[in-house]
């Protein structure tokens, strides 16, 4: 089943529009896992066993483990994930951009060693620095167009003709590079006016958007902004809010976590209809 | 010695422009090397001894080891290059580009974890995408501006308020990104009039330059167009043509990788004065 189709999927099998994001920092980590050599793996696969089922996809963030060089503990994650919840996309962050021959080694890096289901990648070097990921068909790309970090407008609010340059990605993207069905756009949940833009433009297209919890954005105005008339087509991304819930008593981490994947898949879910 | 000064140093050291970019691709690389399994490593510090009194700079391509799960035979390379040649600037090309939190992952992995006295970077996500690499105070971050390859256009050539979008970056660069006199800028070699439309924005400020070689670049037009009043200012960059090239009768690969390089140093000689 390819990317898409299994996103939707997951959508109704766990009626959720939430994608658990997995950026596993040492330093915040439960004692136990601070200690342990394949901590960050132990870790991750207990808040994907505690969040399966409440979640649309898993999103680890590959820059924590490439810090620490704890690749192999990725490795384990990514196969931990797909043996355990093959349902359950799995998008490696990794926000790529290169040309050809090196997005190339890049796609082999998420697809064949990761088994990710799908890869963020960055648009700024154009189409052939996005089309060898297209070569592995039944897999997703999910292309950079407006990001939630204060200094994302420095280029994507430059003005192009009348348009800010993100609506022009995602234009490129509906209308040239997604021609086998493959792709997705991250759009960040600090400007749902802007949301509502990138969504009228590329229809049904999934959106991966990043920023309500720990970033602040605001999930009825998101959640509104986002949707498709089938009330799906996101993948609202929490990592830290979740990872490191505040414990309330009687519960572990891994509790907290799950307490915190419900209450926002619900909130989430309270908008999408209607 | 920071970046900047490192490099000024090794352009006069070894007189030389030339950045020799590591690219090791399995399927190309010598038998002795495929069979070997730490053979990715061991070609690498054959063509850094062999090219190393000929470089400014060494460019190892992450995605090839990341795509081999062989990050622990780059960390060996970069430790080989950074031991035996501390006078030659290493750079790490990755153009990661993350929210700051994530950004700062990645300063990590390209300085602590590699030693990296630069890394390459992705402009997309604004200056808070860029500003976590500038707290390693000593080292470099070269940003995309222009790229070499043909989709480059797709986005670098938009139409910013009469301007192409890679002026702009390459202005906001100059005046606002570069405080700390930190940042260097990628500028293909495939447009030599956009390479000197750069050089009139941003001074005396590196390029490294990517498409000489087996990317088709004209050496002369780029020289003319990239070098600064004294003759410097760039990192002319060659990667397979000298990684992989033709062996004559009587060399064996590093001879000839050190032939094709001396020619190439001497070939952009022949256009830094006048």
């Amino acid at each position: 089943m390819n990317f898409i189709n299994k996103l939707s999927a997951a959508w109704t099998a766990n009626d959720s529009l939430l994608c658990v994001g997995l950026d596993p920092d040492m330093a915040k980590l439960p004692a136990q896992f601070q200690s342990a050599p394949d901590g960050i793996y132990q870790f991750c696969r207990e808040i994907i066993d505690a969040t399966a089922d409440l979640a649309c996809s898993f999103k680890p963030q590959i820059a924590y483990f490439a810090a620490l060089g704890a690749e192999q503990q990725l490795e384990q994650i990514c196969a931990y994930a797909r043996a355990n919840y093959p349902h359950i996309p799995l998008i490696l962050d990794a926000k790529r951009g290169d040309i050809g021959a090196t997005a190339r080694q890049y796609a082999r890096e998420a697809f064949d060693r990761y088994g990710a289901d799908a890869v963020t990648v960055n648009p700024y070097m154009g189409s052939d620095s996005v089309e060898p990921y297209m070569e592995w068909s039944e897999r997703g790309v999910i292309i950079l167009c407006r990001t939630s970090n204060p200094g994302g407008s420095d280029l994507q609010f430059l003005n192009v003709d009348g348009k800010p340059l993100y609506q022009h990605v995602a234009r490129l993207v509906a209308e040239k590079w997604n021609s086998n069905g493959q792709c997705a756009l991250v759009v960040g949940a600090t400007f749902p006016e802007e949301l509502a833009q990138v969504r009228a433009i590329v229809g049904d297209m999934p959106l991966l958007v990043p920023g309500i919890g720990a970033q602040g954005g605001d999930i009825a105005a998101t959640v509104r902004s986002g949707r498709t008339a089938s009330g799906h087509g996101m993948m609202i991304n929490s990592s830290r809010a979740i990872l490191y819930a505040p414990q309330q008593a009687g519960e572990d981490f891994a509790a907290a976590a799950r307490r915190v994947a419900l209450e926002t898949r619900d909130a989430i879910n309270q908008y999408r209809a209607g």
